[in-house]
């Protein structure tokens, strides 16, 4: 058995998420079944974030072991037109030893979440992006943020159903950018609890609008109280950016 | 009656082009239905660039006259609410003077054509671009493009569907900047012939795989002649990006 360590990009919108489930197609069941079709193998595509439902991914990282000999070029080259006509895409393949592990090596995942801040409806960036209305201000936003970073219990902004052991985690960056209508917020940690990267976007959005004030914020997040969070934002503008070992 | 100047967003993939056509699904009937829906007036919407089935806008514009009394910035709300749940926005609505006309009154219209080039299939960007999979050399494709800049017969790259009367245009910009996997075009001029944007990067791309020399694109120019003309890039990569006036 060989492992191999693929980088992968998806469209999030006709998924139920990363992980494999009864209920609903998925990244993983599509992945796998690529494998199986290339190698008549029924092997496990272990990915280091297991993306929500509608999430998207444009270096979502996992591994893989096969019994089949192929070279890592040919292989990402097979897995793409196997994978067909799914909008996933194995942007590489390379060989790795065998302790590696996509979930439990990752150092850092780093997400982007995109907003587009105008009036009119979304045409392009339509299911690619979250459109808010109301005027943002991002330097706000920016500035209030920062209050986020470091080592903290992050319940505030974690999903009800969230299964992590604890909700204390270290937040290393969260920036908030904006380039003309569009504002960007970048969040990087070792890792991140369940929604944690939408709930506190949608937090942020608060403090952008003018609802909350930074000082606000703060104070959800010292609560540790989940009612404290502001509205989720939805799964569509959220993307896994990339996954550091 | 009142005349509105519309910029206009779309993606172009459910639509046979801009025009109106017995045979299928198009923006302008899609925005004059909204127009009939929201007015109760059966008004033609004129847009600056007929553009073909599968091309995109980020800055399409249009006018339409109106009997109704509405504010400018009502009018775009109105027909975003009535135009759902086409992948059409009206990004904006301005009241303009009654001789303004969209199409011809345009002194430039700026086009993209954006190219991802790599050897993995498209998953997030399907349908928004055409992948490559042969190496570019967008630094070979800039300087070859360069030879199309001025007055010229254009025929080479012209559909020959073409109504236009003359083959003869003045092309003013035609750049071609890599960053990272994405290679963009970004053609201007007062008008083009029809097809003319994607015949011309159709035969840059032969320039950046290094099929033809430039001095190639040079002669296909000068021949005067279609069968010169390389193969036409697909529709899903190019985006009306403004028109100005």
């Amino acid at each position: 058995m060989a492992r191999f360590k693929l980088t992968i990009e998806y469209d999030g919108a006709p998924f139920f998420g990363w992980q494999r489930l009864a209920e609903g197609p998925s990244v993983q069941a599509a992945l796998e079944e690529a494998v199986f079709n290339l190698s008549g193998e029924r092997a496990t595509v272990t990915g280091a974030g297991r993306t929500d439902s509608g999430v998207h991914a444009l270096g979502q990282v996992a591994h893989v072991d096969l019994a089949m000999a192929i070279a890592p070029e040919r292989l990402s080259d097979a897995l793409n037109a196997h994978v067909r006509p799914h909008p996933i895409a194995v942007l590489s393949a390379q060989a790795t030893h065998d302790a590696f592990h996509a979930r439990f090596d990752a150092v850092r995942r780093t997400y982007e979440y995109r907003i587009v801040n105008r009036r009119a409806d979304l045409a392009l960036a339509r299911g690619r992006a979250w459109r808010v209305s109301s005027q943002l201000d991002a330097a706000r936003m920016h500035a209030a943020a920062q209050a986020l970073l470091g080592r903290h219990d992050f319940t505030t902004f974690r999903d009800s159903h969230c299964q992590a052991e604890s909700p204390v985690k270290t937040l290393e960056q969260c920036d908030v950018a904006c380039a003309d209508e569009e504002v960007v917020i970048t969040c990087a940690a070792r890792s991140f609890l369940h929604r944690q990267v939408r709930s506190m976007v949608g937090s942020l959005v608060e403090v952008g609008v003018g609802k909350w004030s930074p000082q606000d914020l703060v104070d959800a997040l010292a609560a540790a109280d989940r009612a404290r969070c502001g509205p989720v934002a939805p799964a569509c503008g959220l993307y896994l950016m990339c996954v550091d070992y």
